[in-house]
């Protein structure tokens, strides 16, 4: 457990909720310290006002209740480019939770030195990967911050005793906090994710009451509907022609997702503390997103250049899960990975219908796309088919003598 | 071009089509040699005796028409080993004529081996990969054997040239052959791909009349589908609890794939002999197997043995395109792989859905997968949290001492 | 720390000197519990039966002592295979300390099972990797198994503390251990490892008192010496002509390595707890034989397997490294490159010469060295320099797509 | 072969020997066109003005005559750019040729662009990669350019054949160029290659005629000598305090290792074109550049970008063996590895002695390596010998998981 002596100012992660409520109440307790409360819009869908009106009934003055905007840096600065790797964490998860962590974590620092905070405290509990992301975050960009967590540290270690903590210390409950809840969720702009509880079976099928940004494909529309998204250097600039911004565009694609029932995933991950677990995802604009740049990569983007990214993505989206966002390692993929998208650019086309994304169309003026090499039709030259032959023969001659080895 | 005077008997893959019969009479002509044919059942859903009644036709005696029933051999020898890896080459295509053309050449030099041939014959152009698969493979398990490539030699490069060559030459054209075919098809029993013509412009949508393997998903039933497939040592065994062979068990997902309009893909590539090309994909069983292989994968298979297996695949998956099938650094990753599948054993639960298939449940007698270390609940002391903090201090140490380093 | 009444019987990893001497007696009066030691005869030049002799004075019985020669089961099982990948950590490490841990602690378990015991215990700190090593190996192969590491527990910080603890117990404490060591050393037929103290000036050379297992190569004979090494299937088989097994093998190289001053490396190493520490390496049969092992696959392993060997061992030897040699993936990686290994035999020649190893020449009976395609003279037609251009426009047409991108 | 009608100028890489006289004159007479020929000074040790004196005697003016020093920029570069990487191709192969390729296409292309020519030509033959090199650099720089490339073309096949050619076409054949000669040499700043002829045997020791830049390491000082180099951001910037230009540092190495007899490699690698081939290759003054590059990186990189940067240079060292210096997937990596060079900044020392070269010491303002983490005394709460526990748990949670998964 950390000092509580040297603690002066702890920033904390604040949603505004029961559970960082009683947080802050117990840093006021445990370590007799100031607290400033950070909450963070990224996109969750949630009123943040609440969370400034119960910080300061707690106590805090207006000058540490810090409340900000960050659905344009988290869009720009961390989904975008990773989304230029195409990562997928384990085949399919679009890391929407790990992605938000590392900008928690840099506002987190910035606010500690902009207040004289000594530490910085989060609600991530001892079993996830969460508290790894969040801190790992925080020691790269401060090396001396303190960090505190209370799930590692507290001994309200059953619900019971968290809310009978809470009423001790004058914490008002909402009645349906009160009973066990049925799932855990997180939210930003680029998806939610649910685990625990009801989901905790990996053979029963996630009941539908757990969805809450898509509609189920069957009740989507039963017509499809088309999109074409634009993309400038391997980002997304435009949806059916329309300019738009990075947080603009996502929210855009994340209402056309609702509605026709896409980005739904149900997982079972390996997490970096060692278990398995089994989450419940939906990244309804995402997906459309990850299909769309997978498309326009299709037209623009070099086979070397293409294969060196499906060799590193594995790589990629393993340090993000894990929380390596800061890491030199992630920044030299992302050098790398930036390299690449200098000419993707172009539009896309996209058939949306009952939860599927089928890419239909792909255009760009700066294509490889070659039709004279590619047809079957007379090529005027462009490739002699006898080159295949040469081509064939020296790869060959390695299997050849292979072949002739004996033994 | 292959020396002529040297050829004395060459072995043909026959298709009974078109086009194999005018290279049949073309070898016969241009070679003045014995011809050998070979056609594969690979579950290309066509006849095979036609194939011998033409062979006939053009002189063949029965010792020199070989037609084989490749089916099991394919699904168990080629589809399955491939499956175990998740193989996706440049993110989405499951290598559905990839991993065919391997074992069509093993039988095309086994065949030359029993009647005594010095060279095979295909009918690949000399712009694509069919060509570089066959070749590969074929001199891999012979170095000694002649290959014609008849595309890559004669001079009947027009659609008009190739039928008044079969005209002059006796060969029957049906009426329907006559005309420019509005694309080009393979089929087998994985999946059935189109190319050319009017797929050739990647921002125009595929035509419905190319889709020959599924419905329109818009088409597809408007309830659900649910099925379970069983897994043992990482290859299907059962589909609802009914066991079935690997071809049996491919050929029933197709059906499936095939009403609910499961598996098409829509892609620009990048083909091995250096040019991008647009290809239509319908991989109905083939796709609704490999959601389901990830899925008993996420239980039964480590992280560490998982994450190895999403590093190797791009690769993996590349050397198949390419056609080094019968390399070594191929074997070299199947032995990897299939040293993982061990306890890849037990039953996956998927929702088929208007061209969706979704994961919603997985079970296994050997899961990796504990309830009680991934509880929010008391887990009674299976995992301590306080070990998280020593986790997250030494993870971060060098990231720390980096941040200090100055410079 | 360890509940300490749960524990019965403990099996410690025991080598007579005077930590693990402390360390027994602590085991015994902290958990009041019995102790079995395991002594290992790993190659590292010291006589066991002292250790025999100081556990009896310690009071144990002698079923509760062990002593094993595990030599050649050390280079069969565990310095062979990880040779077999040319194996070197951060580019020039031969892993000689790691490569020994996992076998102590399969030894300890299989001792712990044996003798009802259920915990083991090591003397390894907890800044170092060994710890890591010894405890990964252990529960990978007994999940429930405790370990008890006293470095970890103990609050004998110092030298002056554990001596006075030492003297208090009746431990006779050497004279020539009662002041600092100037170094720490670990041993092995592999390797001498030496870190600490003075070496922890990465800018100061090496004392010249700090090498044990070679001569300076200013001291080796002024005449080169040429030495055979054969292999059957990736592993070494023979010296000059002479049949050894795996240990004997090693021995004698060592021996030679010895003479000649081969083998000698000052390094600053990053550990798997986080920080960078500096160690000299003595490695002097070890260098001989992987010099020798790299230069029989130049002509044995084709290239396809090599580079897939060459791209897979820097993951390889992290995981060694690290302490994952029984984890799922190392076994994986082991698999792959065993299967390469298959026609990997022949014989390699080598010059010794003042620090130095020269490969000079190799020779096999299934070499794929083939002087007919290599020679500059007539080939005979075994190469068709024409087939280079099909070869190179092929390779280049994407570059030359590319080229033409604009954009 | 190219279409002779259409090339009007042909840019030649030129050295001035008779071989790349004949093909002057082969073009001459062949092409009936106009050649320009260009010389470069890439630190080959050879005097230029004698090429411009022949070229002259050919026929060409003034202008048709090129000679560039590109010793600065090819060290600068492209040798340390590659040496950033700590490449080595199959292990050990400092890749001395195939670094140059690029640089002298590069000027061809350049040439071509400023004479007007529509071609350029080599002297590299048909089974070699430099043929490869030259190619797939000139089409990625001018996807427009043609390339002869005589050996290809031409049919003499033998020396004999070339000489008398030579002589009725009145080139001077010089007395000692009559007969074979009894390998091939490629020289420049970085290394000397020999192949071919009396190294065509594998077994055979490399004869010590064929070795030019380097002392026999038995004739070499019997005292060690000591030498600092300083690094800035990667790349070595000083000698012995000695501030110095890139090309400047390397021919300083190149002295130091031609006395120490350092440098020296007998090979047997896979060429890009499918056979195996014997090299020697003297690489004095990279040789020590190269463990001076590594030592500094000791203490100024971090593990992870340390790791990344082992696990990526296998891949870009066959890059660029294979001639893909300007392929995006190149630039890719190289733009990872620039980025984790940004503080490899300091000195390393190193003992030079009989071929051998010994990092015995490196220091750096920017060091990550911290004495307080690693040491064994008292380390004043710099690390918690504690924290390692829980980090061993955490790590070896999925382990014992999986020692209980049965099956």
């Amino acid at each position: 457990m950390t000092d509580k002596s040297d603690i002066k100012k702890v920033v904390l992660a604040y949603s505004g909720g029961l559970d960082t409520s009683v947080i802050l109440k117990w840093l006021q307790v445990t370590y007799d310290c100031e607290v400033v409360t950070f909450t963070a819009d990224l996109g969750q869908g949630e009123e943040l006002e609440p969370a400034r009106h119960k910080a300061k009934l707690m106590g805090l003055p207006d000058e540490n209740i810090y409340i900000d905007d960050l659905r344009e840096e988290f869009v720009r600065d961390f989904v975008f480019p990773m989304m230029r790797a195409n990562a997928r964490y384990e085949g399919d998860y679009l890391l929407g939770t790990s992605i938000a962590r590392p900008l928690i974590s840099k506002r987190l620092i910035e606010i500690a030195r902009e207040t004289g905070a000594d530490a910085i405290a989060h609600g991530a509990t001892g079993k996830g990967n969460d508290q790894v992301r969040f801190e790992l975050s925080a020691y790269a960009l401060d090396p001396d911050i303190r960090v505190i967590a209370p799930w590692r540290e507290w001994d309200l270690t059953s619900r019971t005793a968290l809310i009978a903590w809470a009423e001790s210390h004058q914490i008002p409950v909402p009645k349906d906090k009160r009973g066990e809840s049925p799932f855990s969720v997180d939210a930003n702009l680029l998806h939610t994710s649910s685990e625990g509880k009801v989901l905790e079976d990996p053979w029963e099928e996630t009941p539908d009451y757990v969805y809450s940004r898509t509609v189920d494909p069957e009740d989507a529309p039963d017509k499809p509907e088309y999109v074409e998204i634009g993309f400038e250097k391997g980002d997304g600039v435009s949806l059916n022609g329309e300019a738009m911004s990075p947080a603009t565009l996502l929210t855009a694609l994340n209402e056309l997702g609702r509605k026709h029932g896409i980005g739904r995933l149900d997982l079972v991950e390996n997490r970096f503390v060692g278990m398995k677990s089994r989450g419940m995802y939906e990244t309804p604009g995402g997906t459309i997103y990850a299909a769309a740049h997978r498309g326009i990569e299709q037209i623009t983007l070099d086979r070397g250049a293409a294969h060196l990214k499906d060799e590193l993505m594995p790589k990629y989206a393993e340090l993000i899960y894990n929380g390596f966002w800061f890491a030199p390692e992630r920044e030299m993929l992302q050098a790398a990975i930036d390299l690449s998208q200098q000419k993707v650019t172009g539009t896309v086309r996209l058939k949306l219908y009952k939860g599927g994304v089928h890419l239909v169309g792909r255009k760009s003026p700066l294509s490889l796309y070659s039709e004279k090499h590619v047809t079957f039709e007379d090529d005027a030259g462009a490739y002699d088919q006898k080159d295949a032959a040469g081509f064939i023969h020296l790869n060959a001659l390695r299997l050849k003598l292979l072949a002739k080895q004996g033994g």
